[in-house]
């Protein structure tokens, strides 16, 4: 059992992020690692990642629960301040593990910032065409590299505070 | 202020919820209640309501915080055990509420379980097409009555325990 645990967790790609993948963090605890997500499709959107390989919320310890709470707070209150998001959209699934025979999720939290306005980086626009609802599944994602570095560096300094 | 908040809350749907609304609470503790959701798009789906008006995580307590922890073990362990679910999908969102000019989100959580076989209940059979994906917006979400009783019946006298 401890062979299989071993294994699994080296095919795991939270559990072997490279300096690359680790290039967008934001901030972190000693629990929790909270990354720019790859998609932008709402501007800010971040991940928080569990350290360790858990695979759901009852698995988490006292002192994770209790760090995951102050991450909360701390990035709802940096993407309020940096961007204006008017609420925070924060969802843990897993789904995409599931695709596999032999599940084996890593504990991850999403968090999207909705906007009741535009917000703008780099002469670029962007909107929540669907503030009030739920955030879209298909939207676009992809937003310039230079418009990614700045909202990664505001939203880090903020949190570096 | 006092006075504006007061009038608020007197509008929030989830601040008056009549012994009908209460009609399948699921479980409680002394802060939040857990109610089967009207929407059974995912058989079990409930919503977990904080008892008194606050808008979003960070304005959580202590106690609020530690008794959402041992509602989402709770929730988790009950919903894999009745109906066996392989994961739960857990989401704090309160679009909705960002429809109104002034937004005053009463907070709440949803847990929609996941399944990777049909789940059987009075004769009729329930899917989760979309395993290993996000969960669907807009999956039809009515179940005959006599189910959602069964549901909530079983749901229930497992949670009771």
């Amino acid at each position: 059992m401890r062979y299989r645990q071993v294994g699994m967790m080296d095919n795991c790609e939270w559990c072997s992020l490279s300096e690359e993948d680790r290039r967008f963090l934001v901030c972190e605890s000693a629990a929790w690692s909270v990354f720019l997500s790859d998609e932008q499709d709402y501007i800010g959107r971040c991940i928080l990642v569990l350290k360790r390989h858990c695979s759901s919320l009852p698995e988490l310890t006292d002192d994770e629960w209790s760090e995951l709470r102050e991450l909360v707070c701390k990035m709802e209150a940096a993407l309020k301040a940096v961007f204006g998001a008017a609420v925070c959209n924060w969802s843990c699934l897993m789904n995409s593990f599931y695709k596999e025979s032999a599940p084996d999720p890593h504990l991850h939290i999403h968090v999207r910032p909705r906007y009741d306005h535009p917000v703008t980086l780099g002469g670029n626009t962007y909107c929540d065409g669907e503030f009030g609802h739920h955030y879209a599944l298909h939207k676009s994602a992809a937003i310039p590299d230079s418009d990614r570095e700045e909202v990664f560096a505001r939203l880090k300094e903020r949190l570096s505070r």
